[in-house]
């Protein structure tokens, strides 16, 4: 079961997006058959939030309403991505199952009025959830429309409470056997947490001091692990009546309640929700960001932007619009990356609601208005890209990406605040994205071997295995780029004794770690070739390696901050300071330029994105974005899909797809 | 019934404030008698915070005290504003009634030892305040000291709990007759909320995202309506044993759990407290947009400031004092815009307990001191305006100002946290303050035929009937000047379709705003005419209006930022984004400038804040304030009440209450 | 029973720090075992955090493992100070006494899973240690490794459950006698809050508005005569089996949960806990603050510094490193203020759990380290000073330090949140310190005729007992330097009336202040002598005192803002304002200069601390630590015990200590 059978059922890449016919009436319906049409819609989500209405009261299914739109979209040549609808219980839930509502680590019990009020571990949500997938899969398993079934929606929700803590023990002694083992784990020698009887484990609620990390760790790993096993029983209850295949739309980014790499295995095809966090440039690397974080997660494989907005930039207290051509730039800029498609949330703007002012491909002002027209010529581009359905990217490029490393560093008790995961690999995977070179992440104990440079950012975790398999990739003949604050912890957060990384790592890069050294708030250093760090620092021996650049102030006066080792066939990088974004990019450059990694498309000006998608059978496509002011030449005319013709320049904003030679 | 009774009682303005003896002792009852004669106190708000000793305990009640106090005040010459003490119940209720305590939207219950520990929909407390004033008012209803009640104080409190529960449904099946209206109104298809029974409707508590919207409208409206039927209560409690005014002194500024404008219309007098947040000319501006609001909100009619500081401007994390000559000024400033005198908040500053420092008339250094001097000069120039009693103030300019709509903005979800009703409702009073020009405030679907100019600053919310009484206005000639996120919503909180403002008020400015396009923090754009702005911005068409000021970057480039539309006999003006204050106001000089308005004392300098009331027999005063560091020549020498002599000009800080000829 | 006996025993000054072997296994043990040799330990606190290792469940004691380290270290010739591990039960004492557990203001109540899981008035909890105090005391009181009690860890735990309402009651019966006092004491006339029994009195739980500030200040107080009443059944079980003395290590700075004047009089030695805030000089500085905290609350006695970081500076949000030498210099900046030793948090830096990442003696990296490398170093220099044991500190300057008055500003409802004890009372120690005197702390009631100046900060609440006390200090012929906002109010927080402060002092200073005017936040003032102020003023009429600078602007130009009055054989000094650093300094030094106050050790160049011990036979040391970045010539030559020569110059970061003649 592949993605290649939803883009063979579509005849081309996918073009939609969450369609809840339930907000409107039948006169609106029948606009809407319309309006898909001349957008170019092949595919629309739907039952997201139709619980309320598909089980009006417990046991009681109503899926006339259901029946007739799906009915109305295959007459109209739209396929449908069938939802379960179990993120959104309806109120009538929390008072059958008050046991089953969500509760904070200090004890509040959050109610309805909003979505996802249910607690993922409480058997009568899981019941109940498992249960609407069973009839919604008998029931429409082989409808013609159905071409994707779509699990829940954005698996983001914690919960405290008692039910989860009895899940929470049931997984702990699965994963240490013993309370020994537990409490060596966690070290519970320390502050006398030494646990005598598994019912004394709670999730980690509110306390005075210092949460302890290993607990904390172990709640995140639980409950990714707690999440993926709700998943899979609403994927088997509907493998046992469809051979549709099955997906699950992942947040991105931001949260990180769940290990992606475990969840890429579980579906079918890998689909992931993304809204940039700031516009312009800024949301073109983002895009690119997300996109290569979903394929990474795919393993490579084709993959699916399930939802963006069309005109939504969330930045911070309030959503920015996008710019005129935006909506066909961020929909390339996925389909670049290995995406079969572009879909939105949602359809038509709500007229009511929570999400009012979520943007939508019918805008409140209607179909006259430039973002429904935008969204037209993006689906008609869209339409045109059909021949890259099931082609791949190719990346020299690795960033070493995990979750468990990311949770290691939201525990209580670190040396400084500025050990932030997700902004760490966001700096490294950006310093590429300015380079043009593609990039793919990759887990740390995965096999390396691909790639020319593997970039480490913030591993502050790091398992015995992770570090034997960076040093042999080193060994193998690659290239490492370590940077500050890796391989602190092995993945029980014990510490690294004798200085720090592990050892069979700072063998592979010839240095050791003495001592942390956060810097001040605002404090700005300047190392010895003239480069700047901000945040962090270390006190770092030379071990074999040889200094690229060191400390120029203060007790690390004349200490390595850069250093450059020659292990085996390859080379061990280690970078002991975060360098200011100019400096990094240049040291990234730099990097790229030794490990002789250059864009696919080369010659292009900066701001000028492309990346490649390759077929099989050695075709290629180009995916070309113009994000800068200017107009770009591009190095040779080349045949764009979107125009059928010969391209040899772009405008600002412009867009291209271009025959590969 | 009205407020004439009360000024007659008092042969004049009342001044005074609350009075609280039973914080102190014999000796100093005696010096109160002494000093309040000094002050020219003649009306003193007793028993605000008595319920713990007029009822020790449940069903026994002590009056002695009491008639004792109300006895010697009479004596002395000072009239009473009789207060139920229903807004702090004693130690002793919370034991009693556990749930009739206050319990937050998270499930915290507040407990005593502060004030307001009660929940405003519980049967016990609402029993026990019904009771109170009954017995209050059989006792007092006749007693020569008592010309005004008081009841509860400052409104204010909320709450989330069961019995809050139970009263919120009994007001919606009022409002929508029924669950399917409920749904419709609600937006309940959207994220699967849809009520299949009454009792799983709740107020909106804690949840995991987004609240709906519309609950958490109509549970503002509910709380409003819930309010003002304790209100009722109490005052038809009082009616049934006295025939004197009643009131309810309602927290002006910011405090919006009321709509001010039922309110207005269910109490006797209109009366307000007012705490200004800024010093200087910024309190002279607050105390104009306070006092007008309270005036609007009692129909033109005049009211009563019923409490201020003497030396108390809440400034954040401080409270400052005021300048010399400010507590005059302040009073003034509330009488000339209708108040029919100067009360404070307290007669005799605390000793001990939570305001013990709150300033006083009487303050903790004793009568030889500043403030109680000021007190003492200003009590003196109140006492001479007896004249002004019953006498009114016209406005030519209204801002339209309606509770829900500034509810409709407290909700979730909205696309900027930029949107703030009351900065928007202040500044656009302030521009006209600052042109010298009396504003009222009016409800958007009240009549507004009188005013030359009407002002709509971030009416997101506008009702069906709102916007065809605006376009009614302006089609009978009325000039009205709309601000951007007007008229986005109808009064269930859906969102306008195919453009907003809604339809009516579309075709008055002949525009529609296609799309709304908030700017980034710290962004500062420039209009053609030069002017700047900030916060946000629209995407407009012109659909019959001439454009004034376009926009000159980016997506809007070229676009209409700024338009007039003539419409039947009037004028219809549209501003998309937030003008700096200067360009703000030099465009509200122009719309003055446009439609004739003109102070009605002009030729005063800038800083120079003069108001007139009009007695109905055709006598006018001016009360003139110089706010500014220069003194101020007045057009014409007139006869100044408080010197009862010419005055030809002003020193700075002075002031006159000039007899207009 | 005296710390003479500690240093008796240890044959010299103490050096080492906790010791948590618990954490480690025998290969380990081995090592320390060798290490502490070579780091010259001679104490090790041991047992800290064993409750779940000594009593694995209820009742039932493993002492073996405690057995064969304590005789461990005594054959390795380290001393024990023995800790009760009550700070921190295990998760069995959750399941078994819930209702133990501690409960925040709003109900939340905590658990286990870090430390600190414990109501201190649950009647449950203070059985259990008591109990395990004593099983304890029993086996261990004549251990001849023992030398040291150490009762508990830093108490600091608060609670607001029904068992500490209960245990409230009980002591505010003690305090107040009748509920009539209690109403009186906390002015529960204003705001109807009278209690009219013992049962409707809660501790100072969420409310809405401010809480009543006597039941806040009264809660504080109540809670520290709580904890010290823990903390004495604890001592006294201890005593009843063994003579060692018993001591409880106080959490310096920015706790403030205790009366540490009263737990100065129940320990046998005050210990202190004392951890930088800031890097650098401020370190320095930082840690001359705590330290003569300490000896002043041991009543001059020597005392012991517990615990320190040896690498660890807590600034915000991250913890930063210490430069070179800053571990022997801080060491040495207590031993020169009192301190019978220098120990540390904690021998090895833990592997796991909560504090990873605090430093230690042995770090991460192991014994081939800087740290440790210091650690040894430090080790060696104290060993040196054996001849310092028992020799005490000399001032001739007090900073009035009250626990009531740092809880006065701790309550709600005050006029300004620039009203900070703690930064006042650093300010005025840091002025001293920059000046190069040695500074004790005095409680405002304590005899005060031995030092020539006292400077009162923030002293807001002052009880009768010490105006009068201040009054009579001065009338004797001391200097008492006051500053703005002092004796505002009585020890129950009833306002001073008539003018602040309190009569006594007003008169012993000759002024009243008529009037607070909290400055505007960022307001900058300039006062007549060219010195400039923020966040205070105050309207001050002089009554006898002469102006020393007045303010210059607004309300108060030409009042006096720096008074000094002669009164009796004194004289009272009054500063009416928050002076700027340097003018602040500028005024301390003139103050200095003018009863004739000079450092010890004169002639030292700015940035060289110099502290004297003196021996009760006139033997006398200076311990001299040069903060500054340039070599410091000392006065004279002089014998060196950390070189066993003469030193006649310190080099930047150098220390000495030496034997004056």
């Amino acid at each position: 079961m592949t993605t290649r059978r939803l883009t063979d059922r579509l005849g081309g890449l996918a073009f939609g997006g969450d369609y809840n016919p339930e907000q409107w009436d039948e006169e609106v319906w029948k606009q809407d058959d319309e309006l898909m049409r001349r957008a170019g819609v092949n595919l629309a989500t739907v039952g997201v939030f139709s619980w309320a209405l598909l089980e009006p009261e417990e046991g009681r299914y109503d899926f006339a309403w259901l029946d007739a739109h799906l009915d109305r979209l295959h007459t109209n040549g739209v396929a449908v991505d069938l939802a379960t609808p179990t993120a959104s219980p309806p109120p009538w839930f929390t008072l059958a199952h008050p046991d089953a509502l969500p509760v904070g680590p200090d004890g509040t019990r959050l109610t309805h009025g909003s979505r996802d009020t249910y607690c993922l571990a409480a058997p009568a949500y899981r019941d109940a959830a498992r249960g609407l997938a069973s009839v919604l899969a008998e029931r429409y398993g082989d409808h013609p429309a159905v071409v994707l079934w779509h699990v829940h929606n954005e698996y983001v929700t914690l919960c405290w409470c008692d039910r989860t803590a009895a899940a929470f023990r049931v997984w702990l002694r699965a994963r240490h056997g013993s309370l020994d083992a537990l409490n060596e784990a966690w070290g519970t020698a320390f502050w006398s947490q030494r646990y005598t009887s598994w019912e004394q484990v709670l999730p980690p609620r509110a306390t005075q001091w210092h949460k302890n990390p290993g607990q904390a760790l172990d709640f995140r790993r639980f409950w990714s692990d707690e999440t993926l096993a709700a998943y899979r029983e609403q994927r088997d209850a509907i493998r046992a009546h469809s051979d549709r295949p099955v997906t699950t739309n992942l947040m991105l980014p931001g949260y990180q309640n769940l290990d992606l790499w475990d969840f890429g295995r579980e579906v079918d095809l890998v689909s992931i929700d993304h809204y940039p966090t700031a516009p312009g440039v800024d949301a073109a690397a983002d895009t690119a960001f997300g996109a290569d974080r979903a394929r990474s997660f795919a393993g490579g494989a084709p993959w699916l932007l399930m939802e963006q907005g069309t005109n939504t930039v969330y930045a911070g207290d309030r959503t920015l619009g996008k710019e005129p051509g935006e909506i066909l730039r961020h929909s390339l800029g996925h389909i670049a990356r290995g995406s079969e498609g572009a879909l939105f949330f949602q359809w038509r703007q709500s007229r009511a609601g929570a999400e009012t002012w979520h943007s939508a491909m019918v805008p409140h002002a209607g179909p006259d208005s430039r973002t429904f027209r935008e969204v037209a010529r993006t689906g008609a581009a869209v339409g045109r890209l059909g021949e890259l359905a099931g082609s791949t990217v190719r990346a020299e490029v690795a960033v070493l990406h995990d979750s468990d490393a990311w949770w290691a560093l939201d525990v209580d008790g670190l040396p400084s605040a500025e050990l932030d995961y997700h902004a760490a690999l966001r700096r490294a995977h950006r310093a590429l994205w300015d380079a043009g070179v593609t990039t793919d992440f990759a887990h740390p104990e995965q096999e390396l071997g691909r790639y020319r440079l593997v970039v480490a950012p913030a591993l502050f975790l790091l398992s015995d295995a992770g570090a034997v398999n960076l040093r042999r990739y080193v060994e193998g003949g690659g290239t490492l780029f370590v940077q500050h604050a890796t391989g602190y912890v092995d993945d029980r957060l014990h510490a690294r004794l004798g200085g720090y990384p592990a050892a069979p790592l700072r063998e592979a890069l010839g240095i050791r770690v003495e001592e942390y050294r956060p810097l001040r708030r605002e404090e700005r250093i300047t190392l010895s070739d003239g480069s700047h760090a901000t945040a962090w620092s270390e006190s770092l021996r030379a071990e074999g390696a040889e200094t690229i650049a060191s400390y120029t102030h203060g007790l690390l006066a004349g200490t390595p901050a850069l250093t450059r080792h020659s292990f085996g066939a390859g080379q061990g990088w280690y970078l002991s300071a975060r360098l200011d974004d100019t400096d990094h990019a240049a040291l990234v450059a730099r990097l790229l330029d030794a490990t002789g990694v250059r864009p696919e498309l080369p010659g292009l000006p900066p701001g000028v994105e492309a990346v490649t998608r390759h077929a099989a059978d050695g075709r290629r496509w180009h995916v070309v974005m113009n994000h800068g002011a200017e107009p770009a030449q591009l190095p040779q005319p080349l045949h764009d899909l979107l125009t059928d013709g010969p391209v040899s320049a772009l405008p600002p904003g412009g867009c291209a797809v271009l025959r590969a030679r």
